[in-house]
This record gives structure tokens, C-alpha cells and sequence, in this order.
């Protein structure tokens, strides 16, 4: 709150904590290993990456890193990385990150549904597979919920209001959910794959291993950036100004707000 | 902030949030429901649990699942169920809970060291058991460093408040990843024995996923309930009052605490 506070007061609004940027930084140089740990497993130990072939099915996997975890990680940063930038452009960049994950896990699916369509394979039998489901459902459902709430002008400021704590807990859920699923998937690949060479310390399980215990730190790392309570985005003065003026007007119609 | 200025006026302390009850009350029956199930899937098709003999295999799941899952989890839930009771009381509570899940969940290690050695089988190779690792050291030393900060009388005030935010994150993340390794085991524990009869929907399959798709859902429920804002245990009026003797003692010696 002091924060709030303090911008009001004038100049010192456009301040930043001073060990964000690092963790940051940090949080991104892990995303991008990720991406390129991803591919250098797929290019070494599976072949690569082609559209009209086996290699199909991995197009699933790199798309889903980079539209599900990475991409999406990354939009949910947006608010601590850009803090001081007007909340509109904000908001709209958060919501651009979130149509582009969308996208290309999109193609990550068609992906693996052709692949199982072109080989025979049974579709959505196992726990990776209902899980990342989930994930996907939900990613569109909160992707449409909170265009409706907060991009869409009709909404209003009470609303916005009450449900910001759900759209917050929810994303970051469905990220950690999204991390979860990436290390299924990656568990299912090693094992249908190198089943009992994997106990013998097979490099590619070991550099898949290694893949899996980044995602968690990923994983981990935006969830600390998101969650730590100095870090919020400070509220700016108008919209200070503005929370005030809706707050007293609106008021009146949730008396037993919970 | 409201709430601890109501439970500074007077009476209004002892109040709980209304919602509060039956979440909790879920999350109880989903934790409940995920012992059980384990249990009955172990029992149906791993011919249930023995120590001295190939069935000492099954007691690793049953621990780590009663142990890191559901003794951690309500561990987390103790300052938000005990919210009104006195500080130190929900504290030992909290402690007790976790030397409880820990023993546990030793208990669960041995076990499957155990078996692997008479089986003759490698150990630590795959991606469950790096992370499984990970989760049980993380868990360890969060327990030592949050004794001795908040149970040891030795710490002063000032550095438990500045521990507290970082004890809270970190404590969550474990039990996530503690989710998420129980998530890789159970797949392992499938592909292993169901190979290529999983993609048949065999029964054992079905149910395993169900239980992956709940263990998912009781992580779900606990973080809701843990970071709910207006649901955090608000600080009691003598609490309040010594934090502000100490705030005022100490503060002179961390003039650019972070």
C-alpha cells in the first residue's frame, strides 16, 4: 500500500524493485533453455521436426513448450515486467502473449491428434493426455472470460474488481497445471521409448531428466516473480483516482460482497 | 488490512469467512478420497501392501500419498482452519503436521530403496526420482530453517517477518512439486506394467488417471485456500501490539532491508 502511497505523491511512480529485473532476467534465460533444450532433445535423440511424417508427432512436444509454458509463463509476468507502463498497454500485451500461446499449442495438438489419426494410435487414454485436456479447456475458457471482463468495455469496474483475484489464481493454476502435464509428457516419451535402457542411464533420458527439473524451475521461477507481495504492479494515480470515484457509485449494489 | 483492525476493536476477532468451512470441508473429503483410492488401487491390481516380500513396492505410493500429499497439504491449511485460535497452539500444530508427514514419508523412501536393492534394481535414474529427491531435501531443510526461525525462541521479530513471505512460498511450491512427482510416479508406476494394454483403457488405467486427475484437483483446492487474501488469518490484537515494540526496536538495524 505504501507503494500506492508513494506514486500518488508524484515522481517516484515509476520505480522498480531493485532485484526484479535479475529475477527476470533469470526467469527468461531458463525459458529460452527450455525451448532450446526441447529442440536439441527432438534434433538429437528424435529425428527432428517435419510436418508430412513420423516426425510429425514432434512438432507436439516443442510447440507445447513454447505456447504453453514458455509463451504463457511470460504473459503472466507482463504486469511485474512492464510496472510502470499505462495498465491499457499492459493489458493488452497480456492478452497478445495469451492469443499467441493459444495458437501454437493449437498446432501442437492438431500435431499429435494427426499423428494418431495417420499411425492408428488410440487417442486420449492416458493421464498426460486427459490432463493436458484439461489444461487446454480451461486456457480457453480463461482466455474468453477475461477478454469479456477486462479488454471488452462493457464490464464494470466492481466486476472487474471481484474477479481479478479469480482471473489471477486460476492463470497461475493453469500454468502450474500446464508444467505438470509438459513433465507427463515428457515421462510418457522416455518410457514408451527407451523402456528398460532407461535405468541404465541412456543419455537421452538423463538430458530429458535434466529437461523435466528446468520446467519445474521455470515453473517455480514465475511463480515467485508473480507472487511476491512488493513486486505487485502498483496501482497508478488516475487509476487510483477512478477506483475511488466507481467504488462509492457502485457500492450500493453488492452490500453483502464476499 | 480491515480485519485486523476489526479484531483490534473488540469482540469481532473470532469471526471466520462464511465460504471458508466448506471449502475446507472439500478439500478434507478430496484428500480423504485420494488416500482411499490409492489404497483401493493398490489393492485391486498390486495385490496390496506387505513389507517382506515384492509387495514391499506398494507401501512407497500409499506413504508418499498419505505423507507429501495429504499430511503436507492440511499442514498448509492449519492458520487458515485454526484461525482463531492462539499463535503458538497453530504453530506446533503446523510442525507437528509435517514431522508426522515426513516420518511418513520416510517410511515410503526406505521402502522402495529397499525393494530395489533386493530386486537388484537401478536406483535414482529416472525423472520421478530426481524430482522425488528434490522434494524430500527442499521439504527437509524448509522444516530445519522454519523450526528455527519460528519455533526456536532465539529469532528476533523483524527477522521472522522478513522469513515469513519466503517461508510461505517456498513451503507451497514443495507441496506442488511434491503433486507433481506423485503425478510422474503413478504414470511410471502404469507404463511399467499396463506398456501397450494402457492405450486399451484398461480398468487399472481408468482408475489411475481418475486419481491423477484428483491428486491434481487436492493441490488445486489447498493453494486456493492458502492464498485466498480476505481468508488469511488475520493478526491478533496482543500480536499486533508486541509487533509494533519490536518493529520500533529493530528497525534501527536494517535500514535497507529489502
Amino acid at each position: 500500500m505504501s507503494s500506492v502511497c508513494l506514486s500518488m505523491e508524484g515522481g517516484a511512480a515509476a520505480s522498480t524493485p531493485a532485484a526484479l529485473p535479475y529475477y527476470v532476467a533469470f526467469s527468461q534465460l531458463l525459458g529460452l533453455t527450455l525451448v532450446a533444450m526441447t529442440g536439441a532433445w527432438l534434433g538429437l535423440y528424435r529425428g527432428g521436426i517435419a510436418w508430412e511424417s513420423d516426425l510429425q508427432f514432434n512438432a507436439h512436444p516443442l510447440c507445447m513448450v513454447i505456447g504453453l509454458i514458455f509463451l504463457q509463463g511470460d504473459a503472466l509476468l507482463v504486469y511485474r515486467v512492464f510496472r510502470n507502463e499505462a495498465k491499457r498497454t499492459t493489458k493488452v500485451l497480456h492478452g497478445l502473449l495469451h492469443i499467441f500461446a493459444l495458437v501454437i499449442a493449437l498446432v501442437g495438438l492438431v500435431a499429435v491428434f494427426d499423428y494418431h489419426r495417420k499411425e492408428g494410435y488410440a487417442d486420449l487414454y492416458s493421464l498426460h493426455s486427459w490432463c493436458g485436456i484439461l489444461v487446454f479447456v480451461l486456457y480457453f475458457v480463461q482466455w474468453l472470460v477475461g477478454f469479456s471482463f477486462f479488454l471488452f468495455p462493457g464490464a464494470s469496474f466492481s466486476l472487474r474488481s471481484r474477479y481479478r483475484p479469480q482471473h489471477i489464481f486460476f492463470g497461475a493454476t493453469i500454468f502450474l497445471l500446464s508444467v505438470g502435464t509438459a513433465l507427463l509428457g515428457l515421462k510418457e516419451a522416455l518410457l514408451f521409448k527407451l523402456r528398460d535402457k532407461y535405468s541404465a542411464f541412456e543419455p537421452e533420458g538423463v538430458l530429458a531428466n535434466v529437461l523435466g527439473l528446468l520446467l519445474a524451475c521455470f515453473g517455480g521461477a514465475v511463480l515467485y516473480i508473480l507472487t511476491r507481495a512488493d513486486w505487485k504492479r502498483p496501482s497508478q494515480a488516475e487509476e487510483q483516482a477512478l477506483s475511488m470515484d466507481f467504488k462509492t457509485l457502485t457500492e450500493g449494489d453488492s452490500p453483502g460482497s464476499q
